[in-house]
């Protein structure tokens, strides 16, 4: 199992949202063999975890993504994310999960800790847990902090152990904040000191929003984030360069030792 | 001024080395239309230093030495480094350089460090320390940090200050020792720790040695020194992935604001 940085970077498939154009059509069609491929594809490149996300204006979320639960889990073997702010879909969803999933997300603000927490302890699954409050966020490395001590204590007083716990330091956009990505990496640095047995998971792809060359910021961004103590990301492993740094960065924290993974994912072709 | 990560990583191109074949004949044969076009082609792709070793069996390193300082700073602005083991050939390149030079390298062994560093704290150059004895590569961090430590020591006895220090935690093959490359980071972090206004230094080719993909684990490296404090790498710089690795590392470590130089050289095609 893939715990902590011993086990390796956990990578989890972002593509199966309804909040993109293409799955949302999909998710309105019931097109269950695109959601099938998209699950397929996104684990034959290295997905721990698969993200399902059944947002869609018009549509019921509490049906859709118990639909997808049940499309994705048929197709493949990996468990899933969650992904929903809404207590009953989450339910329902957690109902038909075969492996234990991640919850995503909460974040600091109470409604969603109460709404969301209590069924994360009471079914023993993991939680993304955003160190922002609803709609405002953090500025500073204090700031998101005093939000990860909130989240960690609630996450205490409801039962749920801190290795259930994935922090979500909040990456935001280089071109627009050119100071956060060096925030980002000292927070990560400080939720790892103060809760070691915690996950640090980040939406990588926001920090080169505004930029040319996007794949490059991010691949870069994923590797830096790694050596400050980072283990989970949620990515697209069907883009090249980032399954690539996925495995050269295990190789180099010494969680694939002798490059048994990375070898064997050069020799499959994976980083073509 | 390029110094500590305010000012962004250093570059200092590795090509002008009389070890490499290509080279050695050059400096046998006094070519100085191929010395300069390897000064020019490195400073082109963005190196802040350009090193130049005139080590070749059967040439006169004292003489060699200064030939490619005088014909390389005749073709290029950027300050040198000058890399050799021995102190005369280090003394009269130092009388020729225009600006002040890197002197590549001191280590642990006291022959090593009384043949150079007075010569180092004399003409006010920086210094590159190896944290390794003289043929004994170091196994742990703790082995690296009594190494520097010692080197701390003899250089504030020599009056140079950590400023114009650079150590280099000497990087390993992963291949053949999984265990090192987070040794090499865990030591980049403790001498940030212990000495803030030192440069950390790397050649950072070796960590892919015997693995396939090595442009993707060296360029992957690179991020994650960059990540735990490294500043300075001695790399071939007209390889895009290394120059593009570390202007993406100065925009997110906060060195490049709004990433101007970034946009700059995504524009000049410095990414192709």
């Amino acid at each position: 199992m893939k715990n902590g940085m011993p086990g390796g970077v956990i990578v989890i498939g972002e593509r199966i949202n309804g909040t993109r154009k293409r799955i949302g059509e999909a998710l309105e069609k019931r097109d269950e063999a695109l959601i099938r491929q998209e699950a397929r594809r996104q684990v034959e490149a290295g997905a721990d975890y698969v993200d399902v996300n059944g947002g869609r204006a018009g549509l019921d979320e509490v049906e859709t993504l118990s639909w997808l639960v049940d499309v994705v889990q048929d197709e493949v073997d990996v468990p899933l994310t969650l992904d929903s702010a809404d207590p009953a879909a989450l339910e329902a969803a957690i109902e038909k999960v075969k492996k234990t999933p991640i919850v995503n997300s909460i974040n600091g603000e109470a409604k969603r800790i109460e709404g969301i927490l209590p069924l994360v302890a009471a079914k023993g699954t993991s939680v993304i847990a955003l160190c922002m409050d609803e709609g405002r966020m953090p500025e500073s490395v204090a700031d998101r902090m005093a939000i990860a001590e909130n989240l960690a204590g609630a996450a205490d007083s409801a039962g749920v152990p801190m290795e259930r716990v994935y922090f979500d330091p909040c990456v935001l956009a280089a071109s627009t904040s050119p100071a956060q990505p060096a925030v980002v990496m000292e927070t990560t640095r400080e939720i790892r000191k103060a809760w070691p047995d915690a996950h640090v998971v980040f939406g990588l792809s926001n920090v080169s929003f505004g930029m040319p060359e996007r794949r490059l910021l991010n691949r870069t961004f994923l590797a830096m984030l790694v050596a400050c103590g980072g283990d989970a990301f949620i990515i697209d492993p069907t883009i090249v360069d980032m399954r690539s740094t996925v495995a050269a960065a295990d190789v180099l924290a010494g969680s694939d030792e002798y490059g048994m993974e990375y070898l064997a994912a050069f020799r499959g072709g994976k980083f073509e």
